[in-house]
């Protein structure tokens, strides 16, 4: 049995909860918590209130959605000074939307079970804009019982909403796979384009030509063309920052590593976008990878004679 | 001013020459060459002529189709014993279907062009299928005129036909884009099928889930469900072999190193497609380079508690 309107806090107004929080805020009673002031005053002033703890926000709720930046500060904001797991009652449940990996989702379901409190484990997709429309993929892995006390969360939050299996732990996994194709992809994009322009070919024309072929992915036709932009000194608008596949691509390579599955190309991704932080590309969109591999000019001009 | 009718040659009747060259013979006069005189019956029975050589294939040819596996065979066949150039008149157009890499394409055009024959650079996509129906994607470097001279050919054979470029090496250069990608696509759809089982989520599942969302790719969606199929020990019919791609991806990695461009993911998939040939893969399905990460059953039960 899920509430119809649940008392929902959210913890954690990064670039994904800041949206989230203020989607809930329009038709659920929500209550805030982030470390910076500033980030709660931004869902305050549509009509949520807050809090200057995780505890704090968590008091009273029925659901409480962490949409924290890694397993770090889950712990923090559930079980560290004032964190969230001190207040929750039996019955509640944990909405864990960040990517964390399968082996920490489940042991935070085990240690919030020990006080009765549900985990569902629901990662996200989708970016910030999508987030604020309601229109993530969501993968869960989590009980029936849980998933239907979270339910009128999730359901204002989700267009897609996959439920692979049971057991918190299966949404991360299931992420992580995305993950892989999506990191592999967008590292696969920045090959193309950067030997299309060392080939003296337009990458523009590349993609157009062979996108919708067996060539093809989501990511050769979202960012190839923001990285073909960096052949013309155009600024390229940070929708999805770099630094954020670092993170999942040492998820990634982690899981397969405690699995046994040799993933030699996301190992080869993990590495490209490690270069990438240190050529000081972190905060930069994603698709500034392909700079890493661009040829010289001169390079460039003898490839094409 | 293109012969409405050429009078055309087709060298090589492989799994792509022979679906090629009949689509050809339905409505055009075609002499066919193999060095299997059985393959050449296949072609004859519906009409072609045939010649014992390359040379006696190509006398009198307005249009000679060079559907080879390698650029080693397209020196045999056009400058070797008997070779075809040896006949061909000035004026006269050679289209070459084979992925062979840039650089051979220019130097044999370079070499036709001594005696006052074009060389349309023209690799084809889509698979004997999709070659019998006049369905391929060819990419193309030529000039006008010889595009011209082609064009009654290229027509029947291509539904999608990119001018990429005029000089012959431009649609080869196209071409190895093209195949680093799909080289790496399938690859990084092993992974992620691989992946998948060992974390002990079902790969059809995850493949409905993932294909249609910012994972997705042409072949995690074709080559995907083919390799879910390994494990239910289901035999997958061959539809593209394996050692294809240990030759373009060898292509791929060869062409970016020559303009100085790092390829880490298109180095790793080659290092996959070289293992999966040593294991005795080659003429297998390509997606069979899954069994190659798949784990074994004890660490699958392990990692899906």
């Amino acid at each position: 049995m899920s509430t119809p309107v649940p008392r929902t806090a959210v913890i954690g107004l990064g670039a994904m909860g800041l949206p989230m929080a203020r989607r809930l805020a329009a038709t659920l009673p929500v209550t805030v918590f982030d470390i910076a002031a500033e980030r709660r005053a931004l869902v305050t002033a549509e009509g949520a209130a807050e809090a200057g703890t995780p505890a704090g926000a968590a008091q009273d709720a029925d659901v409480v959605v962490l949409a924290v930046r890694d397993q770090s500060q889950v712990d923090d904001a559930l079980f560290g000074e004032d964190g969230a797991a001190s207040v929750l009652r039996p019955g509640s449940v944990v909405v864990l939307t960040s990517t964390v990996g399968p082996e920490p989702a489940r042991a935070t379901a085990a240690r919030l079970a020990e006080q009765g409190v549900h985990l569902v484990d629901a990662p996200v997709s989708g970016g910030p804009s999508r987030a604020g429309d309601g229109d993530l993929l969501i993968v869960v892995g989590a009980t029936e019982e849980a998933r239907n006390l979270a339910a009128p969360v999730l359901d204002r939050l989700a267009s897609t909403l996959t439920v692979i299996g049971d057991k918190p732990g299966d949404g991360q996994s299931l992420k992580a796979v995305n993950q892989l194709l999506a990191g592999v992809h967008i590292a696969a994009a920045a090959e193309a384009v950067a030997l299309s322009r060392g080939l003296g070919l337009d990458p523009k024309t590349v993609i157009e030509s062979l996108s919708q072929g067996a060539a093809g992915s989501f990511m050769f036709s979202d960012r190839g063309p923001r990285m073909a932009l960096a052949y013309e000194d155009e600024e390229v608008e940070v929708r999805s920052r770099l630094d954020i596949f670092v993170k999942d691509m040492g998820i990634v390579n982690g899981v397969a590593r405690r699995a046994h599955v040799p993933v030699p190309l996301a190992a080869a991704a993990e590495q490209l976008y490690l270069l990438g932080e240190r050529a000081g590309l972190a905060a930069r969109d994603d698709s500034s990878v392909v700079t890493l591999l661009s040829p010289p000019e001169e390079t460039i001009v003898h490839a094409s004679r």
